[in-house]
């Protein structure tokens, strides 16, 4: 990777994990806030179950195992529990990377290097990560804004097609919305709910933003980009650039990204600005979370 | 059950799976967001890792593993990837009352119901809860109160003693703190941190909240309640009564619970209100969820 | 169930918990070991990858996790492991009803209760079966049959059709084969051959024995039954009876079930009686194992 | 590795998988036939639980999880079953080298390679073993010999020792036992009978076969050498050798390890010779499987 396409290498430091999330404080959280006006809470993750959820065959689907339920009663009672008493306990199993999902910066490498120059031989099989893990990553906070292309173009963006940067800010513009440093920018796309509505199966050609719409966000210093498809970016690949837009934001910028943000509610009160909140499972080493942001209206 | 212990049982409809959470409306939130003064953000969740974690033997450790790295060359190419792309997956396993975790409404059943007397058999193998799964219970914001007892008595409460209603309002008069219908309550005892500390073996004995305090809780109408030990209530139980706080709170109640709450950055800035916010994965079914919860300070 | 159902319930105590194992005896075993005669190994197993098998969608796909590769150079490095030396790791997570497998005596209830009256109630999620379960099963030998229905009536038997107790004499006839007190009997139907060969998709309509010729083998005292096909018996069901040879082989008689055998070579040599061994896991309470038996001719 | 070291690569052609099990063949098993005498069946596998199991930590214990028991009643009546029917699955997680265990050629790797000179770099994350996966071992038949040190010597070899090549042919003798080419060898130390009586802890010091023991075992053709230890080798290492008897045995000769074979019946009966089975489950790619052996004496 040449010195010009590294983006925010060395930006934060040698030594840095953490990306895009330098360009949070105390001061935008507390400009963040400000975006609260009708105290409506959104959830912008989706369910997460066996059945029904778009998801790659090798990452295999959710799955939730019962560990203890009525039917352990003389387990109970050998804990001393009485007899009135019992409790139900569960154990779940699923990719990182399944239903609505935050990638950490290890997730993806090029040239031999993820985020900051860290080599890729640092995600080890027994322990992830060693740098850029999502536990680096951590919660966080910051001024969200929607970019309803989907309703600005008509729902969904079918056939795929790539969002075009001139999409993109017609859409800003007649939302009456502005993208400023720090934000995590949703862009709704109609996917997932076409997707959903129709069963759930992953289809490999979905609509996302294009590159150039990517280097627009890089340039303004978002700290994440989160969409309502499977990769934020349009598949097939704009121009052709396998993961294009993850090596553009992810990978040289170190802007997060969300999939399957689950973005209708919304979209239908015209919501376009609020508090954006997101905790992923700081799961050590690990190349994501799955996840269920809150958007404060 | 009878009718005088049933506390909010059909309060909010004999339909309602969503407990204490009808305490919160946009007005709260917006009263909530009014905490928000600094703009500092704390991450309340524990890292997540097979090792230094309590844990009780029957759930297992957390697990994280990988499904793609650097070693899947071939992989990579035979979907097509260039030879300078590539990226690293993961799967995760873990019991839902892993780590910082939030306790759903069907975890607790007595006298053959859990809240809202919804019957235990509704709780099966296969599909988990059909009523007050944690999906019900979904992501929300609350006005967020630290009740630092940790700080105010000594650091921690060892040998594990019960927090009385006489310790918990001094300490809330000590803060000049105040409880409001609707908010979410974090118990400080300082266990977490002594148990990570001294390695993360989970033991019996915790400090905790006593009866009187939780019946005092339920009484205010919080939402929820959180500590930083593994059961919010002291262990061996107050008055002997096995998991009374959580049928005090949680089944007769509808309140939910939180464990393993980490609250040492709040208590360093002596951090007393907040915006207080959780996110749980919504795993149809399940019994709660791990999470990482936020207070925006 | 009447007491004319119950078949061998308490044939060998109240207690048992092994049911037609009890046919084998060292002197069987001798008997047995007569039928090797080339030293031909057979395996019966099939491969089991996430791909390529059937699997009912409850049951989830087989799934083979990396611990341990060449990647964790470093981890190697940390136990004191020299430079040039590693090694690799994995762990299995499957069904125990998945690819070729042993049902146990606990997998499946009738009225309430398993083989010999055992409560359907003993079989906890914590700890599964109470009695009967696989690791009360355990490993053993006996003469095998192959009673190849799919040759002598044509591969594969489709349209699914309920092999009779005419076509199983008939087949046994022009084998020249017996059927002796404690066989294993493998009945091959040509559906496995027949489903990978297309792709491995788990069709329900399949051919396998009827309802007469599971009486004809509980009548004459086999330990166990098999097949290439997903359940024994013919679905959908002879008679309309829900997993009627089930419950005449399994619930009443204690008769040992194991499907998705892999019966083509034997088929090839035509070699109908073997040497038989099969190797459960000794899970601890678990409802079957996945096997990989042998037949030695 | 230098040439003189790499012991069977090549022998059986460069593009062998399956190392010392091309000593066997219809003769060698005819021959093993006649060792059966008595016909009484000896289980050589360990239960699998997730408590009471000498484990090392990074690969977990043994998991089982119920998928269907009686508490799924609803899910029965969906899908047609009558009232009076039920069924109970489970699900099971386990290392690849849990309990009783047949490591695969591709377990260990020296110089960048394993068995036959296959690179390392073939086991992948996703995908596991492209070479000497455990789907190319499968099942197989031989003569077995126990060679039972731990009762010539007395039992458990304790402190820790390392079985050196007088002891071993000094047992032998004793037994009036022979090693043939072919042969499946086990030796035992007493550790696990040790073990499992004193709660399951695994202990790094363990008794074991020395290097004297495994060159002579090569040189002596036989296909694979098992033990009641964890890992046929005496710990620490005889000659400060890391691995060192692995790579004699599995990595330089294609000779496959077994590892917590349970040899207490074979020792109480002084069964020294008898017909060896072992079915590893055909993970495709897999390291090794959980075994229950057989041996028929």
């Amino acid at each position: 990777m040449t010195t010009s396409t590294t983006g925010n290498w060395g930006r934060w430091g040698a030594d840095d994990e953490r990306g895009a999330l330098n360009h949070l404080s105390a001061e935008t959280v507390l400009a963040a806030a400000q975006s609260i006006r009708t105290g409506r809470v959104y959830q912008l993750g989706t369910v997460l179950h066996r059945e029904g959820l778009p998801t790659l065959a090798h990452r295999g689907v959710p799955r939730r195992f019962t560990l203890l339920n009525h039917s352990d009663r003389g387990w109970f009672e050998g804990i001393g529990a009485p007899p009135e008493l019992g409790w139900s306990e569960d154990v779940i199993m699923l990719a990182t990377h399944s239903g609505t999902h935050l990638d950490a910066l290890c997730h993806v490498d090029h040239g031999g290097e993820m985020y900051n120059g860290y080599p890729k031989e640092g995600f080890t099989s027994l322990d992830g990560a060693a740098k850029c893990g999502i536990e680096k990553t951590g919660a966080f906070a910051a001024r969200g804004v929607l970019v309803d292309v989907a309703a600005h173009k008509g729902v969904p963006l079918l056939p795929p097609v790539a969002i075009t940067l001139e999409d993109f800010l017609e859409t800003l513009e007649a939302q009456g919305s502005d993208v400023r440093p720090g934000d995590v920018v949703a862009v709704r796309t109609g996917w997932l709910e076409h997707c959903l509505a129709s069963g759930g199966e992953l289809e490999f050609e979905q609509p996302g933003i294009g590159l150039d719409v990517a280097r627009w966000l890089a340039e303004h210093d978002v700290t994440a980009v989160g969409a309502d498809n499977s990769s934020v970016e349009v598949m097939p690949w704009d121009g052709d650039e396998f993961l294009g837009t993850h090596l553009e934001l992810l990978v040289r910028h170190g802007i997060y990204l969300m999939e399957h943000l689950w973005l209708q509610e919304l979209s239908q009160d015209r919501r376009y600005d609020f508090l954006f909140c997101v905790s992923p499972l700081l799961v050590k080493g690990a190349t994501g979370s799955p996840v269920n942001p809150i958007a404060i209206g």
